[in-house]
């Protein structure tokens, strides 16, 4: 491929509305051309990267005994209204009629129709196990796009599907799956990428990880422990507080407490730490807007996916308005009245001395005893774990968080799916049995995004062999040189013939210019073709990420150059 | 892969739904699975043969510098508003509303988003010439999809996009692309496919290509001459009438013909040929429902194609009503009175002694002489051309009809798309120029069916070898003989090894159930491992077309297997 052949555009300065470095350089690059808000098209070096990686996921699934299929991207409604999420799913599923006014869905996930596709077929136990899968381009109306290709509406996402006879034969395969994606990770040059323990959301099932991509980019909070092997997604990251009550219990006082508002003025009003206290937190279930009072310790948070897990329901943020009975500012779990589900998070287990809302306009208590003054209170977990908190393996105070990006995820789906939608098979004793399911999803745009996003520097990406859109760019420096083309023209076909794939830029541009152009497009071997190099008889070879350059003889550069490709692998 | 393993749903018999065999077939082998109306899973073999077709349309559209790109499924609807063809396209462009309430709408075709790529890249001369392409999920709400993969709503289309300087350079890589396209149908065993001058409909542009498969049950008509090199697509064929006058023409004569409404009874009452004859054939154009009264000889039909791109709009057989002004069954030309537009096809032209109608219920005219009776009448070609009419391009009358399915097609779009959606570039002269395209479109999975409709049998399809699903169709006759199953395990092993794509069934089922099922899945090379055979040390191997079959020694069967593998291709 001729440099100035390819299509696509390309900017010096980073574009002012891509906040992360690999949204600006794929946009800088020529790799992304932005089309709606979430909807990009690729041009040519992108596609080369998705096909590399498609090819990796592709090969994994296929030694994990993995059959390609290929489930539409139209789906009739009627499919997912035998699961359930026809209705259960948010604005996500993008919901339309046909012109027969028939409803249908755009897949953002293909459980249903996985199990459309089999539940006729695996009607006996000597069909199990199997799995299934497919590259396929699947929509997700996010409400919040961003990030170029890290979080989007439209994207391409391996997603496979397996089904088992037992939990046990569930499990074996899970296991299989994971080394798969770990291998998947390795050889797409990311070795770094971590799997965590996650929350199953919309998915069903119990057990699930998340492949990670720790960046301080990224959209999730990863709970590490220093001390032992855990790791988990905040969102599904158990919270342990361990309280010890002061020795004497104040009595339960009302406090004038004027313009008062936050936990934080509360405290700083009464001089005592928002660890004695105990904050309001309000939401309103979204299918009724009925309101949801959850008391927690004034220093943590709420985790708002363990709380919906609890509640089976989704929630918002609470409109707290006059008629609905409760005083903004000033809400406390003592002589609290009104029809709210009301809640308590572990955080304020064995706790007293508090401060807390008196449920008064402009009054606190200082004194709350929980077990003392709060009848039939139940403690659930629904905070957020802190930095320096509790493993909740080894119970060592020892766990960081850091950023990370999703780059995968697994999971132990159960019989969500083949329950609901009577999926069944007979077992050895002749008695009809729901298989047993498992998925496996990996989005092929955003796994490039995380390698620009782990691989590159302030020039561009650094694109690792495997995955890079050539293999060689061939930068022919003053190509009105006539000796210099005509070398770099044998070159070039030379490598070709020889299987390489070749950047060649023989544009009669400067040398800076040229090399800008190709540290944007990240290709892992540079080779410089110069008028200087050829006095001395010789190419200039060096590695993007700059680890390695070296000076090879003319006459043999071909063979050096593929050689040195080679070594990548 | 074990066939045992093999996820589908196998049927002996032909479901009664399926009205092709390739249809019929592909749901009996387990290729395809009905999802909705016109949307299809595939299983495992299917996604084989359609990566295997696509990718040698890859390769095919590398060879002419095609750059894959990949545009979205979802666009905003705002780009189609670009070209007008938000507008002007009927029911089959799905359109919806996101959750913002933005329209939307599914690609069925990409040339605004081609457009939209490179628009503000290709912005000098020295750009030109370039071509995108893709292989991409499309949708189209056809009204009515038929015949399993033939005429489906969800399809996986290959679509190339070139922009020119000039029509020269157009036209050249137009060739190039033409001839790119007889390789793929060669490559992909179906070298009977022909190229047919074709009709642009809503691509806009002049000159255009389908390529068929003659079939008889394909849903165009294909018009042949067999004096000279004419093929076209009915809907695109002129059609030639070479009248001669009556020596005599008669007088005007207002005849009474009661309870007598089509040409063919009036011809009959009147004892003449229908050829005799002056049809009106009544329209209503879709956006106003305003009239359109056609005249044509009584022995033509009408082609509504040449009819629509006449008037520029779509239409549709009329409702004459009471109050439209139109005597239903007594339409005629002369003394017709009324709001309507009137056209007169060729086939007219020069003739007299018709009979027509009297524009007065129970009444014909008969002696018409269109050019004495009729004032300022205007003949322009509405006409389908008939078996054995004469060819526009040689003059003789050597028309032959055939059905056939479109393979794919190419357009030379011209300015249609640059020029709406502005997208300019500046010429050698500084000038402003708007780009000419041409657009090249295959579908995958009809092509697919198309393979199969040309290559099978009643048991079953006939892959050719370069997009067979396997290659090698392994087969141990009474798998529970200890020695033929340690035979074939090795075979099996060895020709893996060996790079062969090798689908192994080693079920304990009887010599027909395996064979009926091989046959199905019409793997063009079937090796029989069995008691018998090992008796006298060979192993059969045969061709699923019957070519050929042949007994080789067991010691030297996988070299001999691989050989002819290869010799296939």
């Amino acid at each position: 491929m001729k440099f100035e052949k390819l299509v696509g555009e390309h900017f010096r300065e980073k574009p002012s509305d891509c906040v992360v470095d690999s949204h600006a350089l794929m946009v800088r690059g020529g790799y992304i051309k932005y089309v709606a808000n979430g909807i990009f098209s690729s041009y040519m070096p992108l596609r080369r990267i998705t096909k590399k990686i498609e090819q990796i996921i592709r090969e994994e699934m296929d030694v994990i005994d993995g059959q390609e299929v290929q489930f539409p991207v139209v789906m009739p409604a009627s499919l997912w209204e035998e699961s359930g999420r026809y209705e259960s799913i948010g604005k996500e599923l993008m919901r339309f009629k046909d012109r027969n006014n028939s409803p249908l869905v755009l897949g953002m996930t293909h459980e249903e129709a996985a199990v459309q596709l089999v539940r006729e077929y695996a009607h006996s136990y000597n069909n199990y196990p199997f799995m299934i899968y497919q590259i396929q381009t699947k929509f997700r109306d996010e409400a919040r796009p961003r990030a170029g290709l890290i979080r989007v509406r439209e994207f391409t996402m391996k997603d496979a599907y397996s089904f088992h006879t037992s939990q046990e034969d569930l499990e074996q395969y899970y296991d299989k799956c994971h080394k798969a994606y770990e291998r998947i990770y390795e050889r797409a040059g990311l070795p770094e990428v971590i799997s965590v323990a996650s929350d199953s959301g919309m998915m069903g099932g119990s057990i699930s990880h998340e492949f990670m991509l720790l960046t301080p980019i990224g959209e999730d909070s990863i709970v590490i422990c220093n001390e032992c092997d855990y790791r988990a997604n905040m969102e599904a990251s158990e919270c342990i507080v361990n309280n010890k009550k002061d020795e004497v219990s104040e009595e339960l006082k009302l406090v004038h407490t004027p313009d008062i508002h936050t936990i934080e003025d509360v405290c700083k009003f009464l001089n005592t730490d928002e660890s004695k206290s105990c904050k309001a937190v309000v939401y309103q279930r979204n299918h009724d807007d009925s309101y949801v009072v959850l008391f927690i310790r004034g220093d943590y948070e709420v985790n708002e996916t363990k709380l919906t897990n609890y509640l089976g329901c989704d929630i918002h943020p609470a409109v707290i308005t006059e008629e609905c009975g409760l005083n903004a500012g000033y809400i406390g779990p003592y002589n609290l009245k009104g029809d709210f589900t009301v809640l308590f998070d572990r955080s304020l287990e064995n706790t007293n001395n508090l401060s807390c809302g008196g449920n008064v306009e402009e009054y606190h208590y200082t004194g709350l005893d929980i077990a003392r003054d709060i009848e039939n209170v139940e403690f659930n977990d629904f905070a957020k774990i802190k930095e320096g908190g509790i493993c909740p393996c080894c119970g060592k105070p020892a766990i960081t968080i850091s950023r990370g990006i999703e780059v995968g995820n697994i999971f132990q789906l159960g019989t969500k799916y083949t329950k609901s939608m009577n999926m069944t098979y007979t077992d050895s004793n002749g008695e009809a049995q729901h298989p047993i399911m498992g998925c496996y999803g990996i989005g092929v745009g955003r796994l490039a995004a995380a390698i620009c996003e782990a691989h590159h520097d302030e020039y561009g990406p650094i694109w690792p062999m495997s995955v890079a859109p050539w293999q060689v760019h061939l930068c022919a420096v003053r190509a009105d040189n006539a000796e210099v083309k005509a070398y770099a023209d044998k070159l070039y076909e030379d490598l070709k013939a020889k299987g390489a794939e070749v950047m060649y830029d023989d544009r009669v541009v400067s040398a800076g210019v040229m090399f800008s152009d190709a540290d944007l497009l990240g290709i892992p071997l540079r080779v410089i073709v110069s008028p200087r190099n050829m006095k001395q008889n010789i190419v200039e070879i060096s590695s993007r990420d700059k680890s390695f350059s070296d000076s090879i003889p003319m006459d043999s550069a071909c063979d050096k150059i593929i050689e040195t490709i080679n070594s990548f692998k």
